[in-house]
This record gives structure tokens, sequence and C-alpha cells, in this order.
């Protein structure tokens, strides 16, 4: 097991948590920072690394990336320590006030104060409200096509009207031994062209396509066998399938951070605008993932929330030492060695 | 009379203020920007131009007079108008909420919204304790040396023992009828050279340099005649003066915005965290003017509070629509024609 003992663990890598580096070895507060992602940058290197962002202060235009980029430079004289691509799961809090955190694949880290910068959260797929869908989870349901060759030669039922519906539909119609695609409406999200070529496949009977219509049962032993549609002219009908794959888009969760006692309201955890600390001393929520009165989920914002933040972090650290703030054009930046 | 009328009034051309140009421009609301300083930037442009910061979200290292510049230019697209050169003086509110301020030279901007982004408040000269100095104001007792010809011929008595104090003896001693320079200790704060220098034009008896002494009197008819030089000895002695130019720097003083009725605190304006907004409705207070729970005096902070001001000066501009927060990168930046 990985163990890593520090003075401020923050979790996320997005460009809040990476500026929260910076903040918190201006005061001398050595970092380690986690993130579920494989790379930092949080939104920015996952959705958007090539387009320019204007509201930066100070850069009439940035790309996201170089933004990214900018902040790795920042931040590297306080030679902050990364775990990269492991989720975390669990918080606890020792009765001395320090806390450890637990990733999923088992990384341990020690430390007196835990800032949340998750953004968004993980995202998670929008699941249907059908019956025992869960208990079929792995067993035939499925929210996501990994490796579509799993589905060769299977009976699959697809639900949804996006692109990842279309898309998928026609790809694995050309793979499964039947496919069908379930869609509530008669004109789909996604883009035009999949819809005409999924239009053309069902007519040409390579696809069968099930408009103004919604999946509502499932049904087997240990696997799915059968899913029941519930068709526009209010009939169930029942199709075999070894599959059933519901693609309706991906919705960010909190994930494990929802079990961590912190108070929260409409997925964000709510934060107190003094030092944007929580409901658990010691524990700060800064970024996307805090909400309070005025808030808004601008990047600079979040720098404002890490400068505050830093400053109250402080004294948790060095409990009873006088903190006086210096400019860093007086002072500059002394390295964390 | 110059009359200016615009949707926000900016008192304060510093990095706040003209950050909150571009926010306010984001909300399709135009700004007028007036400063005393002829030039815009601040602190930044006034005291640190040429020294580095480097704790500006995403730039490891930036001149205080670059990120003037930057911000020029990302502004710009939104046209903002500008008063410089001229402080401003009263703030009226009329009755159908709206407002109209004051420069000293006359110019009257008629708004909706005030942003004060008045920093540390207007410089103003240290004025020395001396019984009656303000009776001679104007009439022989002055704290700044705007035209040095002013006292070609005149005798003069200077104080301090700064930069300026030491400057301005050597360039009046070439101009003066007859020069003093009362200071009170023995070595110099300003540049050794100065000091050098001023040292040697008092040997070549261009120059009284009187040390270890104050002036603690001035005295006259309805212009000032002379002043006591009370000297290290304790003998008091009077000089002739047609001006007395006390040089002990400046200080900064709230200044006019302390008779406007806003809530302050140890020379600052109470806000309130939701949106930065003070006691006056339509009147906002961001950057080092303002002063709430956790408040850091740093640039960055200054820019998240001006993202939250004008959010909520929408609401006042643009009563009963619904605004829904853009991203620059999916939406662009729309010039304001
Ligand atoms: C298309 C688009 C355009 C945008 N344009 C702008 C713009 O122009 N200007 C602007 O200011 N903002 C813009 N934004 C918003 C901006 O991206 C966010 O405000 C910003 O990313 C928030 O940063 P953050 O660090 O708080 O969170 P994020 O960037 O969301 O990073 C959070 C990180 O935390 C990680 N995480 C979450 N939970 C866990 C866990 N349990 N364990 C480990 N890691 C975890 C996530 O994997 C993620 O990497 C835009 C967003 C999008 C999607
Ligand atoms: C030496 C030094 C180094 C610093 N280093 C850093 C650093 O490294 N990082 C950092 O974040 N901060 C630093 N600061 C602080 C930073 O400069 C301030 O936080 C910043 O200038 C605040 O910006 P502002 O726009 O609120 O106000 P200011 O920059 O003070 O601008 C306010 C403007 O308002 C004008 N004004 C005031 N009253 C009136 C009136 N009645 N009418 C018209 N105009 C008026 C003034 O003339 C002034 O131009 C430093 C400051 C100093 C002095």
């Amino acid at each position: 097991m990985n163990r890593i003992t520090t003075d401020i663990c923050i979790v996320g890598a997005g460009p809040v948590g990476l500026f929260a580096v910076f903040e918190a070895g201006l005061l001398k507060m050595r970092c380690h920072v986690v993130d579920a992602l494989p790379a930092v940058g949080g939104q920015l290197s996952e959705i958007y690394p090539k387009k320019p962002i204007y509201d930066i202060p100070g850069f009439p235009e940035i790309l996201a990336g170089d933004l990214i980029k900018n902040l790795e430079q920042q931040i590297a004289p306080f030679h902050p320590t990364f775990t990269l691509g492991e989720r975390v799961e669990d918080l606890e809090k020792l009765e001395d006030g320090s806390f450890i955190l637990n990733t999923v694949d088992g990384t341990e880290i020690a430390c007196k104060v835990v800032v949340i910068a998750g953004g968004l959260g993980s995202f998670e797929p929008r699941k249907p409200a059908i019956e025992n869908l869960e208990k079929y989870e792995g067993n035939g349901v499925t929210y996501m096509v990994r490796d579509p060759e799993h589905f060769r030669d299977k009976r699959v039922v697809l639900a949804g009207g996006g692109d990842s519906a279309l898309d998928w539909a026609i790809y694995l119609s050309a793979l499964c031994k039947e496919i069908s695609l379930v869609h509530r409406g008669t004109s789909f999200r996604g883009a035009p062209e999949s819809a005409d070529k999924v239009v053309s496949l069902a007519e040409e009977g390579k696809l069968n396509l099930i408009l103004k219509s919604n999946v509502t049962e499932v049904h087997g032993g240990d696997k799915l066998e059968k899913v029941t549609v519930m068709m526009d002219n209010a009939t169930p009908v029942a199709i075999e399938a070894d599959y059933f794959i519901p693609l309706f888009g991906l919705v960010p969760k909190l994930g494990p951070l929802e079990n961590w006692g912190l108070e929260l309201e409409k997925n964000a955890i709510v934060v107190n605008t003094e030092d944007y600390s929580t409901n658990i001393e010691g524990v700060y929520a800064i970024g996307d993932i805090n909400t309070y009165p005025g808030k808004l989920k601008l990047i600079l914002c979040g720098f404002h929330e890490a400068a505050l933040m830093a400053h109250s972090a402080y004294n948790i650290i060095n409990p009873g030492k006088k903190f006086v703030l210096k400019y860093t054009t007086v002072n500059g930046i002394q390295e964390l060695a």
C-alpha cells in the first residue's frame, strides 16, 4: 500500500486545485494532489484543451491547455506531489483533527487539511427509472460500450436519441445478431446524418427502430433475458435481449464525496465565504464544487477562493503562529525544498 | 460643463476597476471610468510598474505595467470611456434610484450603478503638526511642487529626508533666491547619490542644510513671512520664507468617499460578499477599498469581486430580465458598439 503524508491534500487537479498549491506554497504549506483522471487540468484538459478562454484576467485570450501549462509552471517551485488516475473514496477524521483519505486503488494520504476542488465531481451515466435495473448491471445491463466486440452475435436493445445512441446503433448493427433502438420521440437530438443513416438501416431491415416508445421493464433470471417496451399505442411488447444499453448521457455526480458528512445543496458543497470552509473543520471546498450566495462557476472565482482558503488553512497547520500578508512583488517566491 | 451618461460609473482605474469593465461588458453594460491620476493602473502604474508580480493566476511572473497593458487590451472590445486626472468628489442618488457623480473639475456623470474601485483612496500629503499651518495653505504653504518655475527667485524652506525632499532641494537650488532644507535626522532615507549632492551643494553655499532640526512654527500676515526652526541645541531660529514645503510623503485617504453615507470600517467600505454591494443600493465597492470577513488585499481577489458585482448590477440595469451565465469559451466576446 502506498502511504503519503502531507500538510494539505487537494482532491481534484483542475485549475482551482492547481492554483491552491500555489497559494498554499506562498504560506510554506506542502500539498499532495489527487485526481481520478490520468492528467491534470480538470474540465480544461478533459473537455476543451484547444479552446480559447477570454475571461481569465490579464489574458485577452488563452487556450485552456496553455492556462493549465502555465499553472503547472507557476506551482513548480512548491514541488507538489501527485496521485493521478485514482479516485478518492473515503475521508476519515482522526481524533487529533487530522485526516486520512483513501483512493479506490489503495493509496492512503495522511494530512492536516483537506481541500476539495472536485469540480463537477465525476461524470456518471444517467440511468432510467426502471425497476430491477441495477440487479442486472454487469449481467446484461450496461451504460457504456467499452468494447463493441463484446456484443458480436448478441441480441442488443439500445435506448436513447442522442449522438451516442445513434452512433452505437449504426456501429453495432454490423456486429449484433439482432439490434433494436428504442427512442421516446420521433426526431433525434443527435447529428442529422446519423439519424438519416439509422432510418435507412431500419428500412433495410438491419436495425429494429422503435419510436415514440420506452423500455419500461427488464426481466430474466441471473442474467437479462428480455425487456418490455411500452409502445406509443400503450401496448407492452416483449423483446428478447442479451443486453440492454440505456444511453441517456452523462451526469456529473458528487460521487464518493456525497458520503463524507458534508452539508450539500443541489449537488454542491455548502461553504462559508470567509474562508471557503465546509461544515467539517479542516475541510475546505473551492471551485465549481462549492456553493454560496452569489456563486458563479468561473475559473477566476476559484482562484480567489483558493487564496482565502490558504490563509485560513495556515492557522490549522501552524496553530498560534501569526501570519502577515506579504506581497509576492516585495518578497518573491521562496521555493519549498 | 462636461456631462457623461453611462450604465456603470467606475471610480478608480486600478487593475480591479479595469477588469470590472470587462465583466460588465460581457453582460452588455457600458462603463465610464474616472481616476484622479492621469494614467490608468492604480498602484501598479503609480508605485511599481517595473516590478514583477508572481501571484497573478496563470502568470508565473508578470511586470505590473504589463498586467495593466494586458487588461487594457482585454477590455478594449467593450469601448469604455475615461475621465483621467479628475477626482470624484460627490455622489448624489436621484429619486429614480440612479446617480450623479461630480469630479473636482466639474465633470458630471449620470449612471444607474456606481462601482467604487478606489483602492487605498487618493494619496494625500502627510502634514506635519504645526499650528496655523492650514491657514497658510495656498498662501505660502504647499505640499507638492507642481510647477518649479513658481518658486523662481523666491525664498523657500523645504522639510523632509526622503527622495522628494532631496530631489526638489537639488532642483530648486538652481532657481530660488534662497533655499533651506530642514531635516530632523543626520542621514537621509532618499537615494545616497542625491544625499551626497545635497551635502556638496550645502558646502558650495548654494543650499542651507539644517540637520537634526524641525520646523515648529509658521508666521506672517495674510501670506507666509517666516518659519521657526527648532535647532538640535534647542535654540529656535527664524528663517524668512515666501514658501514652506513640507515633503513628508503621501498617505492614502479615503477622501471624498468618506462623506457619501457608506458604511465604513478601518478606512474601508463594508460590503456583502454575495455581490460586493454596499449599504447604498446600486453602489458596489471592489478591490482594496472594500472590507469583509476574510478580506485579502490582493489583485486576484478584486477580479472575483468584479465578476460577482457585474452579475448583480445586471439586475439593476436590466430589471426583470433573466441572465444565464454563458462561458466565454462557448460564446466568445461580443463587442459593444
Ligand atoms: C465547454 C466549457 C467551457 C467553459 N468555458 C469557461 C470560460 O470561458 N471561463 C471560465 O471561467 N470557465 C469556463 N468553464 C468552466 C470551467 O471549466 C470550470 O469553472 C473549471 O474547470 C472549474 O475548475 P475546478 O478546478 O473547480 O474543477 P474541474 O476543472 O472540474 O476539475 C475537478 C477535478 O476533480 C476531479 N475529481 C472529482 N472528484 C474526485 C474524486 N473523488 N477523486 C479524485 N478526483 C476527483 C475530477 O476528475 C476533475 O479533474 C467552461 C466549462 C466548459 C465545460
Ligand atoms: C509595492 C506593492 C507591491 C504589491 N504587490 C502585490 C502582489 O504581488 N500581488 C498582489 O495581488 N497585490 C500586490 N499589491 C497590492 C495591489 O497593488 C493592490 O491590491 C491593487 O492595486 C488593488 O487594485 P485596485 O484596483 O483595488 O486599487 P488601486 O490599484 O489602488 O487603484 C485605485 C485607483 O482609484 C483612484 N481613486 C481613489 N479615489 C478616487 C476618487 N475619489 N476619484 C477618482 N479616483 C480615485 C486612485 O487614484 C487609484 O488610481 C502590491 C502593492 C504595493 C504597494
